[in-house]
């Protein structure tokens, strides 16, 4: 089984053991997703610059990897109440940006956001 | 190959071709993540409670699947330049909440943030 | 003097006396401001939905204070470091909201963001 | 009349016009909040380091002012809607942060989040 796959039936057996699914609306799980990157934030804000491309604090990546695994969860859980298959979709997108952005136009270039 | 190292390889081999790799820092990232949760957020802040537990209008539906796709998208790419493998992160993480609400004692509760 | 220019001069003293302006570039504040808000989030994420209309709970109250406090704080600074007079772009997006959404059209209707 | 309680009473009688109240429980304001809060996150997501410090960019800047103004306004309705009185509050929080971090030790050191 995919691992997305996996995590969502994992998700959703937690959820369900302890009858939590009354609390896990969209909403809800938005505000949640909210909190866990808000978390991801607060570990990363202050790094300077130079420190930013690599993370050599061992506790630092611990830190993070928790956080990242947060949202991860949150996310499934997520997509698997609004119906989406995430796995399904990203591959999609990727696609869609591979296409959006051809590499000869686009190297070394930020994409404009405004 | 699991889906979230495959997802990683191809997201890694998309900023190689477009030399995007320096933009790429953990706190470039983490803002690109919260520009997509923002749209999430967006997506479903007026529904109304009612509706908030299932999705029933398609074109609500493929937007939300569009944005949740981004926000895992930054995820896999800002795991991969912290050096986290996200999906070992998320088992474990997983397997330490099973332990810390076992299911007898918090089923039907919220869990208290604050 | 109103209280977002008395605001915006305390903060700017704050930073000052601990040279901490070199931490304040809008990257890093933006993400000090994405971290006030997930707590925010985190604090009502459980909330029934019909207790999210008033806030009953004392402590909840003192909690979310102390964050949208946070928020306030971190918003008047960004603001101050981009050059932008905060209460007068507020004053003018009140008033182009109130030419974009007429009252007599828009009464009971959540404004459409997808 | 102080500015916060000026737009408060402005966003009050906004709401109130177009009988917005019913969409403005705390859990859907505070997804407003991190919309908003994207919005600035993808304006500055891709600036370089060196150009982070200041907006040189007149465009930018009035992007910046717009969605700064938005964060600013969802976030005295939010207050607004859970009876906070957030000019005192951001007051009080400057004060403990005063005492929290004394100058004297905390000089050129980015405050510590994990």
């Amino acid at each position: 089984m995919s691992d997305l796959a996996d995590l969502t039936a994992r998700m959703r057996a937690f959820t369900d053991e302890r009858d939590w699914g009354q609390f896990h609306d969209l909403k809800s799980l938005t505000l949640a997703l909210t909190g866990e990157v808000g978390e991801v934030a607060e570990l990363v804000q202050w790094l300077p610059d130079s420190a930013a491309r690599t993370v050599s604090d061992e506790r630092l990546r611990e830190r993070l990897g928790e956080e990242l695994a947060d949202v991860l969860l949150y996310l499934v859980r997520l997509a698997d109440v609004a119906g989406i298959d995430l796995a399904d979709e990203a591959a999609k997108k990727l696609e869609r940006n591979e296409s959006r952005f051809p590499a000869d136009g686009h190297r070394g270039v930020a994409p404009d956001r405004h």
